[in-house]
């Protein structure tokens, strides 16, 4: 499955791993926002990259939040793109639920991950689950796939 | 190749990866010093890891350092353990050599990885790295392989 | 000032400072919660300190929600215990008033810091603010403080 | 002691406090570099400040490698910035004898610090040290003082 030159689609829908604490002081509460995508920080971390990728900011949602009309979203962003390459960035509550609809898509790796604890703290998760998703995309043939938990297991 | 239970053997053998600075006084100067394995630091930090784990710390020198009689140390413990799924981390200068020497072993999926950036530094490649290992072992038949740089290349 | 043996009182009210995600399923939102105290951790962090402290548990609040009756607790606190270095923990939205409130509090140095970003972050202030607060009270005489970005101010 | 501008003049000797792991390839071994200065990355995180600064390079060394003429390069600095609140960044080894060197200048306060892990270490000590020092400068009149391990104390 090895090629010379790789490429990633990344898209973000929400969940956890892009949960940030508000700048400004008119939120002063106990709340969360969702902010740009963490895959773009973490890749821009990691100086050398040997593929190519582009983030698609599809959705800003906790994964409890999303509809049927969002899954149909992310299903068609996945289906548009020309790439065959996706990593979708998604809460961990409904990952299920959306990898399930994304398994009718045919000819395309699509990898679903997310975090446990949001890629702005200190002690997060989300780098090493990004790497368990790209090291599960750059080894697989077509499906969808759940990368978490140190596991990556194909959606039936 | 997904299975209900899933064990890993990582095998320590030094390298950028594992570097820190040292504690006390008596080293004063500009050096660094291989450390326990970071592999077991970025598990533990990982609340929930579906699968099992042990971690044999075999060497620990820059790579530049290795000799063919570390290559067979390393070669020897890969053969010994009874488990099939073994990473490797090791230092980034010489991977390509050791893999190679690995290369005759049979019955074995074997992901070497390591890191730019020490585990022990804020803005490490670690924690990706460490991941990326595990998502390639997940999903790879037989073989020895290389997780760097967001690839997976098997060696021939 | 200096003398051979300093001991602080750190007193925890809440406020950003102490955020967290919560760790459970069950709150799956945008919510945080207040953990157990920042300085805790901070202080753990630096292998060597040359003074001894003690942390005291008052208040678990973001600071919009301190009452005056908390304020009055707050202040009992400072009273009660015999060390006469106390540093406090606080949000930044109502440190203000309560250090007021503390200011006829004579013949003990009160600091009041707390941070912009929660110290669970990675690119929080706390580390800074919390050595801000206490390199002020190395140095300062009986009174009530404010110690935040990067200034000491007296409280009239 | 407080007005309402500040400014700190910090002054870069090196130590531990600027070590960095090379980036380059060419040096593979096991030795740390000295960096741009600790200070204007911990300064940056911090979003508001309520003072001035500027950061002098003025050496890149161990502090063990700290010459006398060095000692005189730094005292040189000191006087020559129009400035009168200082903070040196230091190694720990020799902190005390370049204190002790700058002890004769009058009208200035002078605090040096350092850290026991370089600020490139997650868990490093350089935010709360920095803090501790501007806690001192904020709060403390004419001398020169170091601040380290949480506390501040004059120079004889």
């Amino acid at each position: 499955m090895y090629t010379r030159i790789m490429k990633i689609t990344f898209i973000q829908t929400g969940g956890t791993i892009d949960k940030d604490y508000p700048a400004g002081n008119n939120n002063h509460g106990y709340s969360f926002e969702i902010t740009t995508p963490a895959v773009k920080r973490v890749l821009e971390k990691i100086k050398i990259l040997d593929f190519e990728y582009e983030i698609i900011e599809c959705l800003k949602k906790d994964s409890l939040d999303i509809t049927d009309a969002d899954r149909e979203k992310i299903k068609k962003t996945c289906m548009e793109t020309p790439n065959d390459k996706i990593i979708i960035t998604h809460g961990t509550d409904t990952m299920d639920q959306t990898a399930k609809c994304l398994s009718s898509i045919t000819g395309k790796t699509i990898v679903l991950t997310g975090a446990m604890r949001p890629e702005k703290f200190a002690d997060s998760d989300t780098d090493f689950n990004i790497g368990l998703a790209i090291g599960a995309i750059c080894s697989l043939s077509d499906g969808v796939y759940i990368a978490m938990y140190g596991r990556v297991k194909p959606v039936e």
